[in-house]
This record gives structure tokens, C-alpha cells and sequence, in this order.
């Protein structure tokens, strides 16, 4: 790909709330991006941003020097890599392809040898920062694979993130990613059981949020969602769905790695019943009305 | 307590790990400290560093402007405060009796209750900041009671923390105490099964919880232990015995709250498998030692 | 107590639900019965049924061979064994106290210590079986002593129960006792989980549990609950309230062990969140309710 | 398939622990039996029995008049049934296919929907009873499909099971036999910790079993292998692999029909630990082991 000079070629596959902005942000940072959505509108989004609009995979990467995806989970990028017409039938020997979705490491795996067998070079790249980070470009990226292809897909994240780290071979990206969401994950589900706690007692959550965030029970989450949690807004941010997909990514990474995640697989449920509860397309910061429901405080 | 000037004398009950150093921060800071201990080395320490050795609990008590107790757990507490020659029997009307010790909410209600007959006016002030905190004379306290009492403890605090915090009536020191414990239980529970992840896919934990600790999965805990719990030094710290102790307070704080705690309960009993497997005087990061173990992972 | 002859004198503390219909049969066997108990009604009915009221602990034991105790939990039976006045300070010497209420084993030991010291012979005893196995001079009955006590208080076990089991020593019997209520806890909640699973795939649930009841799933509980809980209808039988109580002296007594009891932690938890959703009063199966509730399904 | 006369051929996929006997049966009830497995021993081994061993999966259906598959798990199925030159492929119009596989009920129910365009009819037909049920021809046989389809196989499942139920629509079977597995891993978690609880205390857990085993705690798993888990003999049985696999079926059920199952994930979490502790190839009773290292109590 020529270390990222103006003329780099991108197929960009799944044009969503995160792909959407990520492809915008490599057209203002002066790559030509090619790229194909099954959902018409993000296709035309894309044409107004200035890309190009394929008719589909195959198309997308024909004359890419890169290739991105950005999809929903392990069988939509299965199919758009692996599948018949797909990338490593379709791209030109020696792309590189970054798959950016958040899928379970044994896929990233997979693809990875089957790409090895067609001269594609392969990076899992997963990313965190929601919606709001893709737009600024100040994702994190947690990128498998090999140093080599690290260094040469530099120019390509370099619009997207702000902390983009290589954590290993084929696959650690995702591992990286489902540690993420599991330690995400169960932290909500703590600050939402030390919400019931503390409002039973009839005490003023906040101020006792408040006092845990300035210490050893400091978190990120504690600093930017104590408030909105105790006033019960929940407007995403990052969906409810979204992070039940993931936990069944981090189950599924355990099952492969033979490790037994009881904290992990309780939040799991847990957030499991908070889809099952109705609050699917709320942040996941919701957690605390499935804490709330099981002792009785809810509405 | 006549506002904390110089010549306020306080009973100190409890000159243990805790406790010495906070009395000796009290004399430095011009108070007249009379203590009591039932371990005679303890007491000694206080001589030394210019306190009064008092013989029992009601002598300790007996000139006191201020009492403080800092004992091991509920039933230190009652005893001394409500037993037959304890703190309500022995102090002066109109005594100011801080109980900084950590025990269940409802306790320290009780105590407030009967202190009431007394004309003991009482504030829950446990802490939180180890026994660093404690020597440096910067601890979290967390206050219960009343505002005027809050006001008048103001000038004894102060040599002791550094966060000083009214955080409702009496009991709501421990209850917010017992909400720090869950979310710092917990987010070491968390932060154990993402390395016991990493590490069992090949990966590097240092380089993948360096990433988490920089998004939404950072923590105080990320950023302070996951050094120290990827080399597996677990120097304490705080041990787990007693975080095992307050994991105990957070359930009864539940049980009287009528709230269900369902991740708290999962996380206190693998802190009780913590000590039942050896780990009792190791830090509450050892926690890392029960994931590893339990996917049999461990040496 | 001379071998159970017909002029043994019973003192019966505790005349509520369980221990009314006992005192009952004992009268019926040909005991002399001399009860108390805090609520009139239960002193009423004991006088119609024939038994003697005692005007408190200490005249209900003073004459008695035998002292049986049935009450709500420890403090009730440390209160009225090892209180001023109470069952050690009244009773003759020689006397055998048989303590049938369910509280944690600890505090059976204690008793047994104090006991010695007064020449009191002390057997833990609890039972299982409910209010209709306590009618019905059916109940099982768990016992912690040593083999002599345990012999002595064969004719006095006789009429109240068909299984009566000599299982160790001092605390023994509230240890099974604890682990019978563990195991049937749990599979109230197992068999709500399945429940919830079958009728969530639109699946008959009463169809699915007679195939379970009829392999390596079946038990006493899918036998005798699983058409009332298909049917919702949860009249006690045994109350939630009892249970969640009972599950605080299961994990009392794995604290006091050093075990840790995961699942049972988490249906207690369970069983706790059925009292805060306000279901306590109905029969322990009603967790089949919280189950529903934690995924949407409930009315 | 005509009634059963005793023309009737069978076509067997997977002729292992399980299917190995179930099709000796068969030809011991008069069926034609021709088969297939991947294994040659398996193969072998039917051919002695009388059967007629076919060259593949597509020989296997070409005459006979059922089709049955007896397979590890859901992708295997997928491959025999919807492969190319598969079941659908190769089966005569008409025929009977019993999926007797334990997989998972999404899996049953997409068969379901692409058989109906080749006119084959399909019954999920998952057992339980094992090996020694398989041999002896005792199996409960949970079964979906329609009622039609149900009682045209009767003559079939006669020779395998004694219990055999229509349970509902497609993927019933599966759905009841994964209810089935969840509370039996459920109750076999619930012993270990109370025989951790008692043997902790320093009792003898055989003997507190025993009293458990006669109330409302008693089950089939306590009167079965009470002796043999206290007795440390975990010889298969079932194996922990597979329970393992089953649970993971569990949980993808509750996933698709969008239920939470907390106690059923943690129960996972514990036969997955005692998988990566080593015990994988043990009767599934030896998930008393993880109970015991838990609390630091095993060799």
C-alpha cells in the first residue's frame, strides 16, 4: 500500500454508525475510499461524503490497496470474507485487510490462515470509543497480527484512532476487545448494585458515587456515567444489544481458551435480562434498571 | 469538643495497624490523645509517641472531649461502645463519639439510638485508604449523622483525611463504605478474569490491561495493581481477610436493605475462596490467584 | 429423663406454626407439657390442647426433664437459653435440651460449651417437613450431639418424627439442616429456570417437566411442585421468608467453615430478591416468579 | 416407513458410544440397518452386529425408508443433513429423518424449514440415559415434530427407548432435553457444595446425604451417585466434555428464546472449570472437585 501516500486505494465494507464516520474520516485524511453497505442510505451517505459507491464486495475490492470491515459480527464478516466472491476471492494479491469489526478471536484466526493461503495480510482491529469516537477519529484500536503489517496499516488507522496498540499475533485484538467488554461490562453491573444499595438505605446516591469515584473504586465508568445513571438517562452511547453481542464474544473466547468466567458470565445474564426486560436500544448503563427490577425498586 | 481547639482531648480506643497511626497523626497535630488497646505493644507505641495510656475503655473515656473507636469489626464495637463499662457508660455528657471503625450500617444505627439516651452525639466515619492513608494522614472518611455533629468533628478529621465527606444520617458512612468495598471487590474479581483471558490466549496481559486502562474499562485498580498483579506480587496492601470481613458488611447492609446483590454475593464468595485457599494475608489483588486456579491455570 | 416414661415433663418454648402441633403430639404421646411462648394465642391453645403455661422461660423449665426449644432464629435461642433467666439458668441439672429451631450451627456449638459448664445435656435438632409434617408427627429430624443424648431423646423424638437421624456432633444437625436447604433452594430455582426456558420456546412446561421428573432430573421437588408452579399457584407450604432466612445460616456456616458455596450465594440472592419484589409470603417455589420477572415474562 | 413392518430400512449416521447400540438394537428388532461413520472401527463393529456398512452418507439414505443421526454436535448435523450430497440431498421422498443428536433447537427448527422443500419429515429426537441406556434400549426419548411424524416413528424409537414423549412442534425435543441437562448440571452443583458444606464441618457425607435424600431435597442424582461422589469414583457415566457441550446448548437456547438463566451460567462456568482443571473424560459427579478446590479443600 505504498506507506499511506495520497493516492491509497480503501474497499471499505459495512458503512454503518461506526464504519459510516470512519470511512468519512479516511476521505478527509485524503484516502480514496470504495465502499459497499447492503443499506442504500449508508451508500448514499457515503457518495456525499466523496467516496465511491460499489455494487458490492467484489467490487469494492478490486482495486483496493486496503480493505475494511466494519460489521456486525462473526458470520456477516465470514461471509464477506470467506464467502464465494468475497475478499480473498476478489482482492489483489499483497492487500492488506484490516477487519474492524468486533467478532470472537477464533474467527480472526480463521481468516487469518485462509487469507495466508492467497497472499492477503491480515490484521484484526477492533476498536472502542463508540459512535462519538469514530466520528472524532480518537477510537482505540486494539490491533492481531503481525508487526510487520502493524507498521504498514499505520497510515490507515492513523485518521481513526488516538490509541492504536499492537497486542499480539492474529486474533489478539479481539481478545484484547472481549477483556474490554467483560471488565466494561461488569463494572456496570457494580456501580448499578452499589446504586440499589446506597437508595435503599435512603441515602443520596450521588454523593456516595461521589466519594467512590475519588477513590480505589475509581473508574472511567464511574467519572462519565455516575451522573446520568442516577438520573436514570440512559440515551446511548453504547447499546444494551450491542454489549450482549460482545459478552457472548467474550464467553465464546473463554470457551476456546478452556478459562471459566463466573463474575463475566453472571453479567452476561445479566445483561442478557436487560434485552429481555425491553431496554435492547439503551445504553448499557440501563444495567441499573435490571439491578433495580430484581429488588423490587423499579416502576 | 469546644470547636477542636489545641486542648481537646481524645479517647482513642483500637492502636492497631489503623488506628496507631491516626492517633499518633492526632498528637502531631496537637491533641491530647489518651488511648487504650488490649495489645500491650500497641499501647507502648502510643506512649512513645507522647500519648496517654489509658487502663481500660472507661478511663480512656472518662476526660474525653472526643472518643474514637477503630476496631476490627461489629462486635469489638458494641462491646466497647455499649457494654457494661463501655463509651456510654463512661463519657461526659455532651461527648462527640466518632466510630471509625467498618462494621454494618445497622450498628452503627443501634449505637446512635442509645447514644441518643445519653447525650452521646455519634458519627459512622469509616474510612478507606489503607494503612498508607492512615500514616499519611490521607484517608477517605465517610460521615453518618448529622450535619452539626459533621461541623463539630471538623478540626479532629482533618489531621486524618483528606477527603472528608458528610454523606447522610447515621449508618450512611458504612452503607457508602459497604458500596466502595462491592465496586473495589468486584472490579478486582473483573480485572482477574481479563488477565486469566489474556494470558490463556497467549497474550501479554501488561500490554492488553494497558489498553484497558486508557478507555472506558480504566480504573484506579488498572492504573495502580495491574502491574504488580501481572508479576503476581501481592504484598499487601489490603489484605484479603479483610476485604472478606467487609464483603460480609456489604451482604448484611443488602439483607437489611431488602436488596439483592447477586454479582456482590458471586464476588464474596470467591474472596472467601481466596482465604480458604491460603491467600488470607495477601493483598485483595491475590483474587487474581482463584480465577487462575479455577480454570486451572494456577502452579 | 428416665427412658421417656409416661410422666416425662416436657418445657416448650416456642408454640408458633412448628412448635404448636409438636407440643400437640407430645401431649397426645402422654408427655407433660409445660409451654411458653410471647404470643397469647399460642399460650391458648396450648391450655386447650391440654398442656400447662408456664408464666415465662424460667417456670417452664424448672421442673421439666426435657426442654425443647422452636423459635425463629439464633438470637431468640441464644436469648432465651443463654440469657439471665433463661433455659441454663433455670433448669436441673441433668436436664436434656433439645434445641429444634433452624439456626446456624455456630451458635449450637456455643450453647453446647455454655451448657456443659451447667450440667445440661444439649442436642441440636431441627427438622424438615413443614407445618403439615409437624401436624402429622412426621417430620425429619437432624440431630447434633453425642450418642447418649441422642438415645436419651429417643421417646421424645418419637411422636413428632418418622426420620430421626443421629448425624454428629454439637452443631451437626443445623449443618445438615443448612445443606438441605441449600440443595433445596436450588433446585427451586433450577426448576424456575427451566420453567422459564420451556414456556419462553412456547413449549408446554408441564409436558417438558414430566420427562425431567422421570430421568437423571427428577426429584422430590419436580414431583410434588412442578403442577402447582407450572399453575402458579404458590400457597405455602414453606415461606420465602423462612428461606432467604435459612440461606443467611447456609452461608453463616460456610463462612464459618471456609467454604465457598458460589451457587448457593447466588440463589440466595435469588430468594432475597423474591422478598423485595414482595413475595415472602408465599411458598419458596414462588421464585419461579423472580425468574420470570428477571426476563420480562411476568404479568 | 409403513408401519414398522420388518421391512423397514434404516439409514444410521454416527454409530459411537451412543449410536453404536442404538443401531444393534434396531437389527436386533428386525430393522434393516445400513450405516455410516467416519470411524472405521464403527463401521466394523456393525457390520459383526448384522448391519450393512455404506460407503457414505448418501449410500446410507439412498433405500432406506428413516434416516437416523446420532452426532456429536450442531455443526455435524448441518453437514450430514444440508450438505452437499447430504440427507436432503440423497433421502428418497418422504422419508422419516430422527435427528437423535443433542444440539442445539435453533439448529432442529432451520432443518426443519429446509426439509419441508425436499418432502422429508423430520422429528427431533434427543435422548437422555446414556450409554448404559443406549445398550440396554431404556433411553427417555424427548421428541419434536408432528404428531403424524411422531406416531409414524413409534415402531422405531420402540427399540431404543422406554420413555418417549411428543413434547411439542420442532426443536421441542431439543429445547426440553437442554432443560433436562441444565437441571441436572444444576443439581449435581448443589450436591458438591453441600458436600463440601458438610465434610467442612468435619461430618460424614454420606450420612448427611442420606437424611437429605429421604425429603424434599431428594432427587435421582442424590440416590444414584451420593455414595459414588463421596466415595471420590467418578468413572463415566457422562462425561464433563459433554455436559460441557450441553450446557453450551443450554445457553444458546436461552439466548434465542431471549431468557436469562444466571444460576444455569454459573453452573456452565463450573463445568467449564472442571474441564480446563483437567477432569474432562469424568462422570459429570466430578464437578464435586471444582467445589472442593475452590475452597482450597482438594489433594
Amino acid at each position: 500500500m505504498a506507506g499511506g501516500t495520497r493516492m491509497t486505494t480503501v474497499g471499505f465494507i459495512g458503512l454503518g454508525i461506526m464504519g459510516g464516520p470512519m470511512a468519512a474520516n479516511l476521505l478527509r485524511a485524503g484516502f480514496e475510499v470504495i465502499g459497499h453497505d447492503v443499506v442504500p442510505a449508508a451508500r448514499e451517505r457515503l457518495a456525499e461524503q466523496g467516496g465511491t459507491v460499489a455494487a458490492g464486495v467484489a467490487q469494492a475490492c478490486a482495486d483496493a490497496d486496503v480493505v475494511i470491515t466494519m460489521l456486525p459480527n462473526h458470520p456477516q464478516v465470514e461471509a464477506v470474507a470467506l464467502g464465494e466472491g468475497g475478499i480473498l476471492d476478489s482482492a489483489k494479491p499483497g492487500v492488506l485487510y484490516l477487519d474492524m469489526s468486533t467478532i470472537r478471536p477464533q474467527t480472526s484466526r480463521l481468516i487469518a490462515q485462509e487469507a495466508a493461503h492467497k497472499d492477503v495480510r491480515v490484521l484484526d482491529a477492533p476498536v472502542s470509543g463508540g459512535e462519538r469516537g469514530a466520528i472524532d477519529g480518537v477510537l482505540s484500536i486494539m490491533v492481531g497480527g503481525t508487526e510487520e503489517d502493524f507498521d504498514a496499516a499505520a497510515s490507515v488507522f492513523a485518521p481513526l484512532g488516538k490509541t492504536i496498540v499492537h497486542v499480539g499475533p492474529h486474533g489478539a485484538g479481539q481478545t484484547v476487545k472481549a477483556a474490554n467488554q467483560l471488565v466494561v461490562g461488569g463494572t456496570y453491573a457494580l456501580v448499578a448494585e452499589a446504586i440499589v444499595l446506597l437508595e435503599s438505605a435512603g441515602l443520596d446516591a450521588g454523593v456516595g458515587l461521589d466519594v467512590l469515584a475519588g477513590g480505589l473504586a475509581g473508574s472511567r465508568i464511574l467519572e462519565l456515567k455516575r451522573e446520568t445513571m442516577v438520573a436514570r438517562k440512559f440515551a446511548p452511547g453504547f447499546r444494551i444489544d450491542l454489549h450482549h453481542k460482545d459478552m457472548g464474544i467474550v464467553l465464546d473466547a473463554a470457551r476456546e481458551a478452556e478459562v471459566a468466567l463466573p463474575v463475566g458470565a453472571l453479567v452476561a445474564q445479566l445483561i442478557s435480562a436487560a434485552r429481555s426486560q425491553g431496554y435492547g436500544q439503551l445504553d448499557h448503563s440501563a444495567l441499573l434498571m435490571v439491578a433495580e427490577n430484581l429488588s423490587g425498586k423499579g416502576d
